[in-house]
């Protein structure tokens, strides 16, 4: 088990300033983090649901609490892990995400004899029997939720299959807990601009809405209709019918997110800090000890209209340097360089400057550290370390 | 710190099966990798130079015992994290073989202090005379190798600069240790077949002998003559003034190392246990929950000859699916498919049943992980856990 606990703060120590942490490293933006949450929380509560954050980007406590409604939750997890982490913490309400492996269940068993309540997500009779017998020989009824795949993208029950969504309802009404239904827009990623999102918001809450539906006229019950992805969540003109929304990147944002217009840049409050280790000057390059160990592979904007290399690059403050991305990487070396056909000119950064690298995908680069350096405001000191953990 | 205890064999007990592990995970074939770390060090040792083995891609103690040629080394190592873990398990001869940044020489001569002799590396004399500083500062030479940029991939002095190449030397020479030259081969991930690795080999070869020769001549010291990548190591056909090589990805090796022609697939050691969580039989779609999270998001046979997706899928015993592969992910799904192109058909894989995935770049997918499940063998039954770590 990892422990939660918080380095106190340190301010007015030398070991405050981004000058003198080991690097690479995760920096955390509290500031932009806290005014991302404000913003969600506010717009979703004037379309009247709850938000139910997914807790798979953050995977710390200590950013878990500011991102729930309360100490208990409601929350989203992406693994068990993260379902024992949070619980022990506190956490009381969570849905585990992901479809069910029936041999996972003795350990959600477990999580509610604790008195967690921790729900489960189904999309075939299979697994619906699964959760009916583990409910059965636990003693515990466990509840569900049926997935519907509402755009193509992943998992769940195809939006016209009533059969197939019937017949997973009734098992885990007889045997388990029908908790409702859940969607996830995977075709929100591609972007397409605020219309797009619209569109791709509605589809969404017409499909679990319709689900809910055809389960209640079955006399199943379906007291929680959950969306979530974080383009829709921003997006969304009405929920009607919907209870709650899932979102998780959005507590960070990253220049995926950027790239498909759904926050700006200096929204992203996740970087990393990595420390120039020599030049190549005739090739315009500058190397770093920040590889894509610590920014990770993912190279979620190569497709996008503004290709980011794996990250775009800020001086110590925060404030991005024009043109100047990470373009290529090493397991431990990053090379930062001008984007193709910039006019502008390299940064003069001498070995031993340090620089911030905003990511691609917020969850993947998170993955690769196990600890957040909590800078916040202008000064951009360290006041808080927050341990982040991994695994499954 | 992490602790390196090896969980006792627990065989005849039902944990000694991969059906019984949480999933996902990471499987070890301890004889592949037997294999694989015979091969190279029978060729090395014809060849007449040492290997020096590049733990970044095991950060394992146990592994690392089985990789080099004595519990004390000699070693590769990415990070200090990986120095200080490996020397306090006893190993002493180290090269932190990326461009060391001023601030972290008090860190390495810490280690030095405790008897470890950890070698930095250098490219500029900048670098060199903040190791000289550091040398006096601490009281003990810090050693340093001078990287040469043998084919324009990253780091290092260009072969032709000799200028900068002797004031490196004369700085390290004279304020603190030159140990020698190293260059690392980063053109021979391209591929290409054998006729392309012995070029590859002989460039890489070629760059450092001469730059030791330009050190000896202005009467500086080089005792050491490093090279390194798998794929040179294995083509190299005459490594004459080279001492040493450098190598990492072999002891595993992966899809990208199979896809230019340096191993087979059956030679593949790693692989990511996991389980089916559904299907979607209409798209010819697998689900699995193995997502990117365990495979990383490396795509690195995405440009190669066959596109290799996420990973190649085998049963439990390590088999391949003809055509089988994860063909996307998300953070914690897989979605399985054969291949474009494929007339095979899919296996009759059910919820709950497992496969295990060969990945495209074992540094990457054994980064998410913090413990190898260590098989052996026709059973292969789990026969030990070992711990992997990470960070800085």
């Amino acid at each position: 088990m990892h422990t939660h606990s918080i380095t106190a703060p340190t301010s007015g120590t030398p070991e405050t300033s981004l000058e003198t942490l080991e690097t690479p490293c995760l920096v955390l933006d509290v500031e932009r983090m806290e005014r991302n949450v404000a913003r969600l929380q506010n717009r979703l509560g004037q379309l009247g649901v709850t938000l139910r954050p997914h807790l798979k980007t953050a995977k710390s406590v200590e950013v878990a609490r500011r991102v729930m409604a309360s100490p208990e939750g409601p929350a989203t997890v992406s693994t068990l892990k993260e379902a024992e982490q949070f619980a022990a913490a506190g956490v009381r309400d969570m849905i585990y995400a992901v479809g069910i492996v029936p041999s996972k269940l003795a350990r959600v068993a477990g999580l509610r004899a604790r008195g967690v309540d921790l729900i489960v997500v189904v999309d075939s009779v299979e697994q619906a029997q699964a959760v009916s017998d583990a409910s059965r020989s636990s003693g515990v009824r466990i509840p569900a939720m049926i997935e519907v795949d509402c755009d193509g993208h992943r998992s769940g029950v195809a939006p016209g299959n009533q059969a197939s969504l019937l017949a997973i309802g009734k098992e885990l009404a007889s045997g388990a807990e029908l908790r409702g239904v859940l969607t996830h827009a995977g075709d929100s990623y591609r972007g397409g601009g605020a219309k797009a999102q619209e569109h791709y918001a509605e589809v969404e809450r017409k499909a679990v809405v319709d689900a809910a539906q055809a389960l209640r006229a079955a006399d199943l019950p379906c007291p929680v209709v959950s969306v979530g992805s974080t383009p829709t969540a921003h997006h969304a003109q009405n929920l009607d019918g919907v209870t709650e929304v899932r979102a998780g990147v959005f507590v960070f944002f990253d220049l995926v997110m950027a790239g498909i217009g759904i926050c700006e840049v200096d929204d992203i409050a996740l970087s990393v800090l990595a420390t120039v280790i020599g030049h190549q000057r005739e090739k315009g390059w500058i190397i770093t000890d920040g590889g894509w160990m610590s920014l990770s592979r993912d190279r979620g904007t190569s497709k996008q209209a503004v290709d980011q290399g794996y990250g775009l690059v800020c001086d110590l403050m925060g404030h991005v340097y024009p043109d100047l991305i990470m373009s290529d990487a090493n397991q431990e070396h990053g090379i930062l360089a001008l984007r193709p056909g910039s006019t502008g000119r390299l940064p003069d950064l001498a070995v031993g400057d340090r620089v911030r690298i905003l990511p691609n995908h917020a969850c993947a680069t998170g993955a690769q550290h196990d600890v957040y350096h909590v800078v916040r405001g202008p000064s951009q000191l360290v006041e808080a370390r927050w341990a982040r953990f991994g695994g499954w």
